[in-house]
This record gives C-alpha cells, sequence and structure tokens, in this order.
C-alpha cells in the first residue's frame, strides 16, 4: 500500500522524460549487490562472478537523435555519471521501505536508503562508468550494470568535486558484501 | 520549443514524487560551477568564495515521516548520494541543448551533457556528501549545494564500486573552473 506523504508543504510530482536507452547484453537485472530483485535464488558464486564480468562490460548509450548537441564536449572526460531507469522493476517495489540487502537473510534487515536496491520509492539508479568512445549520439562505456532497454534520464561529467568522496566508511554488512566481490577500489 | 522524442521505442514517462526537503542557509541557488543559472553576472572572485563556503557548510535533510524506516542503518556510512530536484528551476530552462559552463563566454559552448549545469532536460542533481549525524528522520549533512525547500528524490550510501571513479580526466576549461576554485581532490 502507497502511503501518503505528511507533509504538506512538499513539492508535487515531478516528471522525467526519457532521453536515450541503454544497449547492453546484459538483459536480465543483475542478482548481485544493489541491482538484484529481493527473491533472489543465485548462488553467491554465481552472484560474484556477474559482479566481475560487469565490471569490464562494454556496453552503449544510444542519446535520442532530437537531442543533438547535447553530448558535445562530454568526449573530453574520462569518466560520466550515468542516471537511468530500472523499468523492468515491478511498481509495488517502490514502495518497500526495508529489505535484507540482495534478499540475503544473513545480512541484516535495513532501510532502502541504506542500501543500493534498485527497488526503491523513487528508482533513479546511478552509476560512474569509463568513457570510452562517442560516436554522434553513442557512447560506449565500461562497468554499467544497466540492463538491454534501460531508459537514460541523465549523463553529466564525472567531476571529483560532486561525485568523489573521500575517507569513506561502510557498514559491516556492506564490507563483507565488498569484501565477496573482490571490490579493490581504494576507500 | 520542446522536441519530440524521436524513437518508438522509448519507455513513456516516469514519475517522481518528492520525499523530503532540504533545509539550508543557502536561500537562492548558487552562481558557481554546476548550479548556477546561466546568466550570473557574479565576478569570479565572489563565485569561488561561495564554493568554498559550501564545502563546509552543514544542511539537513529531513525525510518525510510516512516512511518511517527506510533510513535505518544509512547512519553506518560515512557518506552518502543525494538526488534533488532544483525546484527554482524554469520549466522552459529543460530544453537547452548547449550552454557556456556556468555563462561564461570564456569558457566553450558545449552539450549540457558535459555540463553539471542544473538547467537540463531531466534536472536530477546529484551530490556525495558526509553525513554527520542522523536523528529520526533527519540527516545532519556536509557539503550540499541544494538550496532550502529542494525536494529530495532518493539517498544512497556511498559505495566505491558503483560511485567511485578513479584515474579521471577532465575537459580543459572543467580543470580551470577546478583550479579557479581551489579544488584539491585527487583525480
Amino acid at each position: 500500500m502507497k502511503k501518503k506523504l505528511s507533509d504538506k508543504n512538499m513539492a508535487s510530482e515531478m516528471t522525467l522524460r526519457p532521453l536515450g536507452v541503454v544497449k547492453s547484453e546484459l538483459k536480465q537485472p543483475s542478482l548481485v549487490a544493489g541491482s538484484g530483485d529481493l527473491e533472489q535464488g543465485k548462488s553467491d558464486e554465481s552472484a560474484r562472478e556477474e559482479v566481475k564480468k560487469i565490471r569490464d562490460l562494454v556496453s552503449e548509450i544510444v542519446i535520442d537523435k532530437s537531442l543533438e548537441g547535447i553530448l558535445d564536449g562530454i568526449e573530453d572526460f574520462s569518466h560520466i555519471l550515468v542516471l537511468y531507469w530500472p523499468h523492468k522493476l515491478a511498481e509495488e517495489k517502490r514502495s518497500l521501505i526495508k529489505v535484507h540487502p540482495m534478499g540475503r537473510k544473513d545480512l541484516p534487515l535495513v532501510g532502502i536508503f541504506a542500501t543500493c536496491s534498485p527497488a526503491r520509492p523513487n528508482p533513479v539508479l546511478v552509476t560512474a562508468v569509463r568513457l570510452l568512445e562517442r560516436r554522434d549520439n553513442v557512447l560506449k562505456v565500461q562497468g554499467l550494470e544497466a540492463i538491454d532497454g534501460s531508459p537514460v534520464i541523465d549523463l553529466k561529467p564525472y567531476i571529483p568535486h560532486y561525485y568523489l568522496a573521500q575517507d569513506i566508511r561502510l557498514s559491516d554488512w556492506m564490507m563483507r558484501i565488498m569484501r565477496e566481490i573482490g571490490e579493490n577500489k581504494r576507500i
């Protein structure tokens, strides 16, 4: 059941339109941390393998031709932030409040805002990816977990000023997931 | 004039609802890189001072009480990603395609997706901020450029896996802005 917002002063609904689409060999939502549905049945081992595969995966972002010029200059950045919509997420999953991350009962029950779950009230997913190439309205990027057909909401150049955090501390359960998937970025 | 999207296969509009609100001493959009309107008249010096102030600025994020529990566990992370809406942005600014960053004619004319301009087709703004404190439905954060009253779209824990890029290269004009504001994060 969808709850009503209690604050009378809150702004009204906001509308997004798809500006492009992801072309990827990933056809189904990955079942790993931050993107799986919450009833996943895959083994931890197979989930780990998928993460590793996605890290090197090359996908395309095709921007609508009506927006010609909007990418000009993006090729001068090594990385971009991709905002996209998990279009296969069922509408009712947007009313979840607390979950076991990745559907794993061995991890604590936490609020959706403490997770990377795609099932969230406003499912705008964000990933920093490497920009490999631009050809007109098509970008080739590396490391994007978005599945084929995901609507693209926005692209931004990756600017340390806004997106790079330092001296990062993660929760114990998230540290555990990161160890499991062999994440080796400095934190 | 709003252009029609040409791809017939694209998904339809997506709807967001405000989940909370920013309480900040910033009452007007800042005029510095990435957040100013595009006819700013402030001196570079005064813009620089504003950036420095925002870096240390403490704001509050008040999440709607109907979502009780959604923040549980977020306090175990040192940083979060805040997605918010620039509610003072005029609707017509969403159809801009190319701009001079920050309205500065000494910087090249580039596509909106190569800038951090809040004036973009889907104005979902993203910032990584330090989480200082949580009290029930209120978070205290440091370094958020959102102005007072900005609707909050989403909060996520800051996970290096998704948000930390390494070996970053910026465009020449962005490097220039970063030098001007004294940005000293490693890149």
